[in-house]
Formats: C-alpha cells, structure tokens, sequence
C-alpha cells in the first residue's frame, strides 16, 4: 500500500530551535520533505533559489496566488511570503511526509484547508531560556531582542490550536517525539476509512466456506 | 510536575484481542489503571466483583446513575453496563493514565463529556482473521460465530470517530505503538495551556536583568 503522507506544520518561537530540529530530523529520516516557501523579498547574501526560499517577482507571486497555486500566504513587512501548493501536494501522493515551517496564521489557514495536518509548536522551556539562546547568538542587541521576545508574545495568537506542544529542551529527545508524533499520525481513524468500511462490508458477507 | 493523566477508551471488534493487549499494557508499564465497570448481570463462574466487574442490584445501579456518578452507561440485553466516575477521576488526578474498554455508543458518550479523551479502536488485520480466532477459540458453533460477526458489522456505528485505529497483527508491536500514542497524548497543546499563556505572559514581562 502506498499510503498518502501526511501534512506537518511545524511552528514555534523564534530561537526555540526549529531550524537545527528540521535539519536533524531530515538527516536521520529519508521519509520527509521539507516545503520550501516562495517569497518576494530579495535573496540575502548565501541565499539559493529554490534553496531556502523560491525568489518570486511579484508579479509572478501574484500570478500563483491567482490561480491558487498556494496551500497559504501572507504578506510580512511589505513582502509576500507563501507555500506552493504543487511540490506539497506531489510529495504528499509520492507518501512523503511534508513539513511546513510556517507562522501561526498561515498554519491555521493550512488546518482549515487540510483538516488532517497535524500543526506542532515548539517551544524552548521557558522565556528566560529563549531569550539566553537569542543573547548567545551574539547578532542582535539587547533592545532588539528585547522589543523580538515583545513581539513573539503577541504573535503568538492562535498557538492554542496546535495539535501538540513540543518543549524543545533537549534537541535529541525532541527530534524523536517530533519523528513518532508524526509517524503515529499515520494511524489516524481519518486515513484508513476505506479499510473500515471494507472491513464491515466483509463482516457481513463472510461465509461458510471463509 | 504532578500532570493529569489521560483517558483513554479502547474498543474493537470481538476477536481483536483486546483482553490480551489491555493485560499485556498493564503488565510492561505501570501508569496505567483500568477502569472497572459496573453492571446488573449476575457474575458468571469464575468472576469476581470488584475484579471483572461491580456487580450491583438495580436499585443500586440506578442510585449511581441518578446521582450522575456514572462516566456513560448502557443498556445491552435487559442488563446494565456502566462506569463509575470516581474511580476514573481519582485515578486520573493522581496522574495515572485511565482505560476504559467500553462499547462505541458509550465511548462516544465519553468524548463528549471529556474532548480530550483519546480514543482507539483496535481490529484484526482482516475479516477473515477475525473469524480464523473466533473460530480457533472453539467455544462457539460455525453458526453462532457468522451471526456474531454480522452483529460486529451493525454494531461497528460510530467507529469512524475514533481518533486512531490499531490494526492488531502482532501483539507485542500493537501495544507497543498504544503506549507510544497514549504517551505522546500528553504532549497535546490542550494539557499545556497554562504553560503556554505562562510562557507569553513571561515573554512581555521580561526585563534587561533576566
């Protein structure tokens, strides 16, 4: 049986780790495929196309949302920012799971379009320790990690609707939880209603000789 | 932190085994407690009250239903089946994860009651080995096993609202991925809501000393 993956969207606050935890999960295990996002803003320096972002004119951006060619977009600071629905869905029927790394209002777009997609929120284990790893990354200042943690809070709406709570403490554990989270949703009642009514269909038509 | 524990409601076809997973459970992990039912039918050769089940009067089932101590009850063949609230809440407070094996009219009633309760429905890999049991049990005629599975397929209403379905093929894999997925239930974002609306309250108040 090649079964359909399933659809992830993996969400969190900014420093809780999801970029190292995507990576290592994509290292250990062959059966998932990162989405990657189109935007327009402007490629920054190391940046590929089609690499961390598809880099979209937006004219051309407009043109895929018109044709609704997204799963979800949204417009952040003056540029749009979306998932393209085609390598989603391919990858999906090809019995990959796929992972979305998106923001909370575009996961609850996503849930409302695929109501099976299992959304996850990772969270470092408390604001003190977020705000310790943004401090040990050394690239902003303390005001503007600061007015980032402010604005994390208040972005934050809409977290209560995630399937599960990830607390990323310990990088290993969590990518494991995440990798069996997302393979036991592959039990869902939801995936396997041919097999029921087969199932029942069967039961009342066994007979003697069965 | 001392957490909730969860409940969880197992169902399946007669034949699915059940019996030995729930036996098998309790026996590998010891966070886990089994409901225990109550009911109105004479205890059979061998059954013990308080161990298969609490065998009440009449009277005294219908005081505990009229008094709202019952999770859900039913009525099957002029008997009463019911689960006493106490037990489970009690259990669950201390942090225990609680299984009911019930019926799928009553676990829908529990859901009901309780959205977060998780519910699995456990079935042999086919209809055809779910009689090859019934059959190798050798308890009941070739007769009494076909009009069994029929009733099986018209009693089987509702199983699509389960959350998971466990295909029993291997005892040992089947109880493995049932403790994996009450495990990982607790991971759900509505266990966690006080930690989350911590963490933002946490994230506007902190200060250039944390």
């Amino acid at each position: 049986m090649n079964q359909q993956g399933i659809l992830v969207v993996v969400s969190g606050f900014s420093g809780a780790g999801k970029g190292t935890l995507m990576k290592e999960l994509l290292r250990r295990y062959d059966n998932y495929a990162l989405s990657i996002s189109a935007t327009t803003r402007k490629p920054r320096e190391g940046e590929e196309n089609g690499r961390e972002y598809f880099f979209l004119s937006e004219e051309e951006f407009k043109k895929l949302r018109d044709e609704h060619k997204l799963v979800e977009y949204a417009k952040y600071v003056n540029h749009y920012y979306g998932t393209p629905r085609e390598y989603v869905e391919e990858k999906m029927a090809q019995g990959k799971d796929v992972i979305l790394e998106i923001e909370i209002q575009g996961a609850l777009k996503v849930k409302k379009r695929y109501p099976d997609a299992l959304l996850l929120f990772i969270t470092p284990p408390s604001a003190k320790e977020l705000k310790r790893r943004l401090v040990g990354r050394g690239t902003e200042s303390l005001e503007v990690i600061n007015a980032r943690l402010k604005r994390a809070a208040e972005e934050a709406d809409g977290m209560e609707a995630y399937d599960y709570l990830l607390i990323n403490d310990d990088i290993d554990q969590c990518v494991e939880k995440m990798h069996q989270l997302i393979q036991l949703q592959h039990e869902k009642t939801s995936y396997h209603l041919d097999f029921l009514g087969k199932m029942r269909e069967d039961l009342y038509h066994l007979d003697d000789r069965d």
